[in-house]
């Protein structure tokens, strides 16, 4: 049986952090299981940023840095950067003209996120702005996508395109999957708040290991835990969220069995975190060190993907050409 | 001293009718003078008739043989079909991200077109028809045209594209020439209304010579000439109209002077122009029928078109993403 494909993007927004690096830890994991397209989207980057374009080189070299030494598998996966396959501009285009209009304002986050970054003194009411949910569904179906792995605020995202694929096989044939999403849960900040630079509670993703164990040692535990002999519940415990992103399966379900009949304390399961955290983090961090010093390496690698790609996009649009009576 | 060039699209509609050809044949002299590109827009197509697309190959297939019967020269002049070049569909993303929404949304055809689809059932209240002006500047831009002839009706969009070139400008760097409108008078009905079916005042384009000379024996001529004897003004006449069209340079001047001194009457005058049309048009149907006959030409034709389009298209392409800083 042939896997199920999965395709997931990320923007270069030039501040990758924990949060994203408990997504790309997902992405890995999937590695294994699906067959993985994952995309540096730069395209997408340009509704938030087209103002200032400068850094822009730097910031998809960088993102491929993080990528690459947290063991996304360039092999394993196809890995690649948006703009170097321009079949999701004319993918794009061509699902433009049957897409309402008031699909696309309806999308909640649309007005949300154009306030948001109005108040940062962006000016992103654009076309282009407008348009993000319908690029984003050109990217999955690009290449017939069944599965999505998607934070929570990005589920209208993916309603949408579902119903974009509905549409197209009305009016013409159905040739894409509905697909489906994965929810990715936010890694949230030391006080178990979204982690967000503003509430000063994140964990920086470049932190040395003095700074990692001084934030793991800060972070809120189970509030109904106040002495070491309570038992606990790993599930409302943010200490536990992150061994699920850096404990093997075994050291979870042995860390969360001492949680609940209160065999350690949570010093003790802070500690254990603390030196996971350490030991993965210097071992990507020094990987990244290695890469950096090979730029061309990097653009062998995304070169190589982009061709892969390239042939899944080719081979969809063909049919979509066809099915829409195009050339 | 190189020429400058022009760019201008049709779409295949189905429906190539006088109107179309007084544009067309425009287009034809300007050939002599610029640097013509002339484009089968079906991606444009597509805003109107997404619904139904089975005819698009087959009315794409017949416009080029409109064009070509009718003079437009695939040596002189790069003609191709839009969707063969995908480039315009990669700068139109480009261009949407840095558009104001606003901007589309006031373009005045916009609302009223809106309107005027919606009346006749079609369902096109789309975010491609809304990005219709922004395609039409990508169209433009991505070959650098200095000058665009229009109708009268489309001069705002004209105007965007010029707005949007500035922007890019500011934002970028300033690598587009605003393109200048040509405009193309439009052709009136015998009645002298706009030509319209359903005022019952058009003429077909593929009538035969009988119903050619009936339908200019109806067309009115300047009012205010009663009698035969009595001067007339051709710039206000309908015949005359019709003459700058199908008669040469020279005899537009012998009939403007013999209107305007009143020494040929209405009627003669009417004979000359149906005989200069039946000619004309007799010819055109006649190598139209010719070239439909061969079918694999017009692939051929289009093709090269779209590879000599394609190699423009390319170089500006490499410019927008060098100075846009994308890969």
């Amino acid at each position: 049986m042939t896997k199920k494909r999965i395709f997931s993007g990320m923007q270069p927004s030039g501040n990758f952090h924990m949060g994203n690096y408990q997504v790309l830890s997902n992405w890995i994991k999937l590695q294994e299981e699906y067959d993985c397209i994952y995309s540096i989207v730069d395209w997408h980057a340009l509704t938030s940023s087209y103002e200032d374009t400068g850094k822009l080189p730097e910031r998809i070299e960088n993102i491929a840095l993080d990528w690459l030494s947290a063991g996304l598998d360039p092999e394993k996966s196809i890995v690649f950067v948006q703009s170097h396959v321009k079949e999701h501009a004319e993918l794009h285009l061509l699902l433009s003209m049957m897409t309402p209009l008031s699909w696309l304002e309806r999308v909640p986050t649309y007005k949300d996120k154009l306030q948001q970054l109005g108040e940062m003194g962006k000016e992103i009411n654009t076309y282009g702005f407008l348009g993000y949910p319908e690029l984003m569904t050109a990217d999955i179906i690009l290449y017939k996508a069944d599965v999505v792995p998607v934070a929570e605020d990005q589920i209208p995202h993916l309603e949408l395109t579902r119903e974009i694929v509905r549409r197209f096989a009305n009016l013409y044939k159905p040739i894409f999957p509905e697909p489906q999403a994965i929810l990715s849960p936010l890694l949230p900040g030391i006080d178990g708040r979204k982690m967000s630079k503003s509430y000063g509670n994140e964990i920086p993703y470049a932190a040395e290991p003095e700074e990692l164990q001084a934030r793991v040692r800060l972070m809120i535990t189970d509030p109904k835990r106040v002495k070491k002999t309570d038992a606990g519940d790993p599930e409302v415990c943010t200490v536990y969220t992150f061994h699920k992103i850096f404990s093997s399966q075994q050291e979870q379900s042995e860390i969360a069995g001492h949680c609940r009949n209160a065999s350690i304390g949570c010093v003790e399961c802070k500690k254990r975190l603390a030196e996971k955290m350490v030991t993965t983090l210097v071992d990507v961090h020094s990987r990244r060190k290695e890469l950096a010093a090979k730029p061309e390496k990097i653009r062998e690698i995304l070169a190589y993907g982009a061709e892969r790609a390239r042939k899944v996009a080719a081979a969809t649009m063909e049919e979509v050409r066809s099915v829409m009576n195009l050339g």
